[in-house]
């Protein structure tokens, strides 16, 4: 028997820092909060915009988006069909770590397809929470920020939610926020839904 | 001009809440600790000792083992060889984004190969520390808490690091424990190294 072996009051192998001792330490619980919505809806924006009102109220959160998945953990999948689908399975279970780690997970992903949606609110269950940002095509388009909808248009892109690939709308989504109204009125939307869901022992 | 874009003082699409900002409400750095060695060294129960070590003191932790990471994210990997490098970039990317968050990543992780490790280190740059957890396959053989050893001697594990498999050692390892000694001992040499290496302001 090793020296190591022998130290073993210990639980082995197993985490002892569980989900709820950090609640416990954040003063919060933690969710997974699915921003889903037509490119140039605003999903970023708002995730970030809601994400500074929580800090600001010592909430532990992380944003996932396109801009810190899709150059690293999901650098390999394209935008078709099939990788949209690994790329949100990916997602999912990703968030779902930093829920065991405590934390408030807001994601921004366009998320079009409605089945996809459905599997991560499988593996979050009652942690998960979609919120959908409506916006019409014409706003959206209208607002262009990036220049996509017009390269889409141009048939420079293929598979562009919207314009060459549907977005399918949720259908009971936990919440749906007029992302074409006022950022200041959708985040305290956004704001008081979470901290509401997400009140230790709530 | 739609009404939310008149709502514009605000920066779009941005991050405000920054690594900083995160490190100054965790009252320490982000960090990757990246515990290598063979399957039985004690990765995973050392990493969850320091764990619970670190929370005692008010640090943001998180353990990625194969407990949490095998059987959602990297779900879709085997253990071939180029599924096993697959697993240590998905990882990699993924422990940088809880970096990002302001957390202290721990990873516990058989990560036999050499170029992968240094892939990893290459995405986190000093901010990844590997951790050698070194013990003997004898001992490892010997404890063989899962029955894993013995079922490769078997030949019923295909690709079984140690035995079908090679582990390439750390050259230059930030970190090297003796995993054969006491792990008490151990746990407070990770702690010391941790601790001082995730100072504010370090």
């Amino acid at each position: 028997m090793s020296e190591h072996e022998k130290s073993s009051n210990v639980v082995w192998h197993n985490a002892t820092v569980t989900r709820e001792r950090r609640e416990t330490q954040n003063g919060h619980r933690g969710g997974l909060f699915w921003f889903t919505g037509l490119s140039g809806a605003g999903k970023s924006t708002l995730a970030h915009s809601v994400e500074e009102a929580l800090y600001q109220k010592g909430f532990r959160t992380f944003v996932l988006d396109g801009d810190n998945v899709r150059h690293g953990l999901c650098a390999d999948l394209s935008f078709s069909d099939e990788d949209r689908k690994e790329n949100i399975r990916r997602i999912g279970h990703m968030s779902m770590l930093y829920v065991e780690a405590g934390i408030i997970v807001l994601t921004a992903f366009i998320s079009p397809f409605r089945a996809d949606r459905d599997n991560v609110r499988k593996i979050g269950g009652s942690d998960f929470h979609e919120i959908y940002c409506r916006c019409s095509l014409e706003t959206c388009e209208d607002r262009d920020v990036k220049g996509l909808y017009k390269r889409a248009r141009a048939g420079e892109i293929p598979d562009f939610t919207g314009i060459s690939s549907p977005y399918e709308e949720p259908e009971y989504a936990d919440l749906t926020i007029d992302t074409e109204s006022r950022l200041e009125n959708c985040t305290s939307e956004v704001f008081e839904y979470i901290s509401a869901s997400t009140k230790n022992g709530g």
